[in-house]
């Protein structure tokens, strides 16, 4: 066993924690974490924790010991992690690179069992992680390593659901919320050439979707704008955590269109004729596979695109957490890690 | 006014009743109704009419008389109509020949508003009906015109979405009950080149299924059978009208597939995780535009489709309705109305 610190979540409070990592098997990577993003999830997860749990599941690092296997990293290597660290690799789903839906079930960054030895695994919000060669991707040159955590479970829930959509050049994308998900939807459509729309409650974030390349704002809470952008979008990404009506956002589909309805878990319910009117889609996704996970980091590259993030030392992330509850963040927090030396 | 004679409900009851029907305006058809089907939709209409209403939206018959503008029917001519018989004609939907979804509400063949006169429309449990000519279809030579009838409302229905999803050589179909919907489906399914499934909660159906063309039956309630078809079929049509549990149907659709849920209106509860793992969509449909009525029929002519009915007098209406509440049809009653003259 190798030891390292971290932020683990006893009560729902966060301590700092002596934590162990596996000895490396032949296939693994030790990774230093310097940088991990503050998900939604992690949220959830510390409170309804009735467990011992460590958090963090999008972080950024640079590869300090390699298994006898390892031949595609080496010490030194900046890469980056998901909220995956393993699957069955044999199942259809895997043969066919979509690994986050293993029918397996894939192995989670954290609070997932260790296929191996049945351990629990612990996440990121720590000094160390130890990964599979699989799970882990090359970071590529010229992307902040702070605003690319992020990336690796917001960038990639958005992705995945924008590309098999189809959205690009001649296709309107609409996208509501300008949170960790919705920040990156809105940057991801823009670069892929969409036709992009922001919706949000408040007005306020006009200069704040321009910033980001949208090419236009609608007001959620207004029904003019809402009723004036009917059925305009071919695809409407929805990053609303909280639950919502689901119909306001059908209803700006375009015919044959889809709402895809990220960032939240649990039974949503629709009105048929919502779909039927139209003859709309409703659709989910989240996570992604490991060929989609590394085209996206290419992707991000070519086109300079990170995360809009706050760095903070990991000691304040119960600051952290309690401002992205009441929706205080601009766009995600990421931890540095490097005060746990 | 023209008077005719029609099957009245009254009270959940239906009555022979003289019916008065408006004066052809200079774009109108009068129809001599022959057969019409009996549609699930009537069975709910009658049921919850606090009005005197005569149902009945998909019938064939012929011309008898046309308005001074028609130039596209003449007496004698076989014609088809299905449920709708207005729209505005203006707005993007119509415009895009998916009258169905105009904007300003299509105009309903029975318990719908008259565009001009504002009167409620009666529908084709009758020996006449007055229709625009844009609403009325050629029915193609060679299609039997009782069998043909439920085309129009059952036909149309399934017909839109597996054209929307791509059914054809290479995709792969299931159809989840055999109705008056589901054994259309599985005709057209098959004829459009799909390898086509029936779902069914009894194995009874096979021979049935097979008859239709399908490839293979999926009993419903059988657990290895359906783990079995796990993310299987590219396409889902889900026919069931009565409320159930869409997961067992989603598990079915193959990754990026859609489960087409028809039949059925109101509220329906999908537990997100079922859409997310695979990445699937969940849709919906009803009725059909103008040219897709049109292509079907042309379809159904080339291929010798109609539905498979029980054709029954008129007068038999309250038994054929009560034998289609508990499913005890192969697979559409159609009324023969020449019993009203």
């Amino acid at each position: 066993m190798r030891t390292t610190t971290g932020w683990q979540a006893v009560g729902g409070e966060l301590r700092r924690a002596p934590l162990e990592r596996r000895a490396l098997r032949p296939d693994d990577l030790a990774i230093r974490v310097d940088y991990c993003g503050v998900c939604h999830t992690d949220l959830h997860a510390i409170r309804s924790a009735d467990a011992p749990l460590v958090p963090g599941h999008e972080f950024t690092g640079v590869v300090t010991e390699t298994g006898p296997e390892v031949t595609g990293f080496a010490i030194g290597d900046p890469v980056a992690v998901g909220n995956i660290v393993d699957s069955c690799g044999a199942c259809a789903m895997c043969l066919a690179g979509q690994e986050n839906f293993c029918h397996e079930f894939p192995t989670l960054t954290y609070g997932g069992t260790d296929r191996h030895d049945g351990s629990t695994t612990l996440g990121a919000y720590s000094r160390e992680y130890v990964v599979r060669d699989r799970f882990a991707y090359p970071l590529p040159r010229g992307l902040d390593p702070a605003g690319a955590a992020p990336l690796l479970c917001a960038g990639i829930t958005v992705w995945e659901p924008l590309r098999a959509l189809g959205a690009g050049p001649g296709s309107r994308v609409a996208v509501a919320g300008l949170g960790g998900l919705g920040h990156l939807a809105v940057k991801f459509a823009v670069a892929l050439g969409a036709e992009t729309t922001v919706i949000s409650r408040s007005a306020d974030k006009a200069a704040d979707a321009r910033l980001l390349g949208a090419h236009d704002l609608i007001v959620s809470t207004g029904a003019e704008g809402m009723a004036g952008a009917r059925e305009k979008f071919d695809v409407v990404i929805d990053t609303i955590s909280a639950p919502h009506d689901l119909g306001p956002y059908l209803r700006l589909v375009a015919m044959d269109g889809t709402l895809s309805h990220l960032g939240h878990l649990g039974p949503v319910t629709v009105n048929t004729l919502d779909l039927l009117v139209g003859r709309k889609k409703l659709s989910s996704a989240g996570s992604g596979g490991r060929p989609a996970t590394a085209a996206m980091l290419a992707f991000c590259a070519a086109h300079g695109i990170t995360a809009d993030v706050e760095v903070l030392p990991s000691a304040r992330v119960t600051g952290a957490l309690e401002r992205l509850d009441r929706g205080d963040v601009h766009h995600r927090f990421v931890l540095d890690l490097s005060d746990l030396d």
